[in-house]
């Protein structure tokens, strides 16, 4: 694989951040040969340590600038609320031609809080791989993880197309579908298919674990009747959620008044007694699954193929 | 193992309802050979039609009346709302000495709709296998389907003892662990890990469904940010549903309540930027999932283990 003429890719891929999504973009580059040295840096000594056992990049720092030092392909893999700092700091390191994206959930406040900072001639491309599961830090990561998944690219106006084309090719060489928004489209969208989702699940396992004081352990015990499918997405990382709700602020909150007020009809519904309108939304939701799955976004084996 | 001299335990079992858990209770009994005969009805022609193909019963028929001549174990394997009506058309066939049961996730409401209809001597004992898939119907069932899951009982006062160690050991044959409640408990214990998740799901889907006509297919694009999981529970059965919600009404509205409160107070500290109080509250949510997972009521494995 390794003679394709196309690969490596990049001559030197710089990885701030080496959680899930970091320690996942080393395995997928390791395995398509697109990077011909990688460098990663991670602000805590216990993830450096791990990344260095796990061999997730050839050089690692706990200093960012020194990682991107000739880097021609940066990805910023942190915190969304992280990403102008860790930007900030970069800056003076960063190669003239060299392309910086990120992978933030929020696209908007990134481009506002990274743009800034990008040196002339860098070409700093905005990016939303859609794939990750609850698990986080660097032993999370697998190479395949971003296949058959979409990742978002939001160019800013004027972008290098070059540049463009290979991010898009660099993406696309590691399994996904490449879809360009603007970023306010961007926002709004995950906000509907991942933020709302993952705020709705924080709060059903709040309400449960309120109840547990007084339910004592039968809330874990008897939640294959549902609840746990829940637990799933609230046990994603806090700190990214965190910042995501925080950075996204006027989309979920949009999409949580269209919710509560859904609720609010639900609600009526069960109070009245009427039925027919129980029936008639619950039919409709059934058809949702079915095109998710004929889209190839979820397995179609009952309970996701769980024992 | 047709040599055990206790089995088959039953001589006759009765399947009054064929689709997922009446399908599954007749693989799983064919499997341990629990059941001497079963017989089998339902209310369509097309479900008797896949029932006699599937060979989920010795004896089909559409009238509920002729299914439990003689048998010695019943299940009601209908839609809480239609509980209260089957019983009173099979009445006046059931066998001094039989045993009564039914798998409805609501238990208060059933007790009342069915009791006064059983026969002196006839053994009524409610139950509730905590078990289930999105799927439904006669080809949804499976043999597996209650292996390591809960069986709620919830015997009247002064239910006959023999009768309800016979049930238990009916569950335990299957492969569940059986616990006992009195229905009240059982319907807020449901209401909260199962009742509450599904109307939840429900719920989002109906939200972002009203929203695909604007973003188009966006939403099942993108669905594998999170929203994907919500829809699993959201294909489950309407009829059975719509019943749930009418037959738990008290403790659905009041855990709604809870839910609502809670997600205001959510919505308060993302408008005010309140990072903190996100931050706990993501962090705690993390606990719960691990618990379940320990209690080996779900998969860890990441994303459930989907591809």
């Amino acid at each position: 694989m390794s003679k394709d003429p196309n690969l490596p890719m990049f001559s030197k891929v710089a990885l701030i951040g080496l959680g899930l999504i970091g320690s996942s973009l080393s395995h997928a580059m390791r395995r398509k040969g697109l990077a011909g040295t990688i460098s990663g840096s991670a602000r805590s000594e216990q993830t450096l340590k791990r990344a260095a056992e796990l061999g997730l990049a050839d050089d690692l720092t706990g200093d960012a600038g020194k990682a991107v030092k000739d880097a021609d392909l940066v990805f910023l893999n942190v915190p969304v609320g992280a990403m102008g700092a860790v930007a900030r700091s970069i800056a003076p390191q960063l190669k003239k031609g060299a392309i910086v994206t990120d992978v933030g959930s929020v696209k908007a406040a990134v481009i506002r809080d990274v743009a800034p900072h990008i040196p002339d001639g860098v070409h700093f491309i905005p990016g939303h791989p859609v794939a990750g599961t609850e698990q986080s830090g660097p032993d999370a990561g697998f190479a395949d993880l971003f296949e058959n998944r979409w990742c978002i690219l939001t160019p800013l106006e004027g972008a290098d197309k070059e540049a463009v084309k290979k991010l898009e090719a660099f993406w696309k060489a590691v399994g996904s579908n490449v879809d360009f928004m603007d970023p306010e489209h961007h926002d709004l969208v995950l906000g509907i298919t991942s933020h709302l989702p993952h705020l709705i699940a924080y709060n059903i396992v709040t309400t449960a674990a309120d109840l547990e004081e007084v339910l004592g352990k039968e809330i874990i015990k008897y939640s294959a009747g549902g609840f746990r499918d829940f637990t799933r997405l609230a046990a994603s990382d806090p700190t990214m959620w965190r910042d995501v709700f925080l950075n996204n602020r006027e989309a979920v909150l949009e999409l949580l008044g269209r919710f509560s007020e859904d609720l609010s009809a639900l609600q009526r519904a069960i109070r009245w007694g009427d039925g027919e309108k129980l029936f008639d939304l619950f039919s409709r939701s059934r058809k949702v699954r079915r095109e998710i799955i004929d889209a190839g976004q979820d397995t179609d084996a009952p309970n996701f193929g769980r024992k």
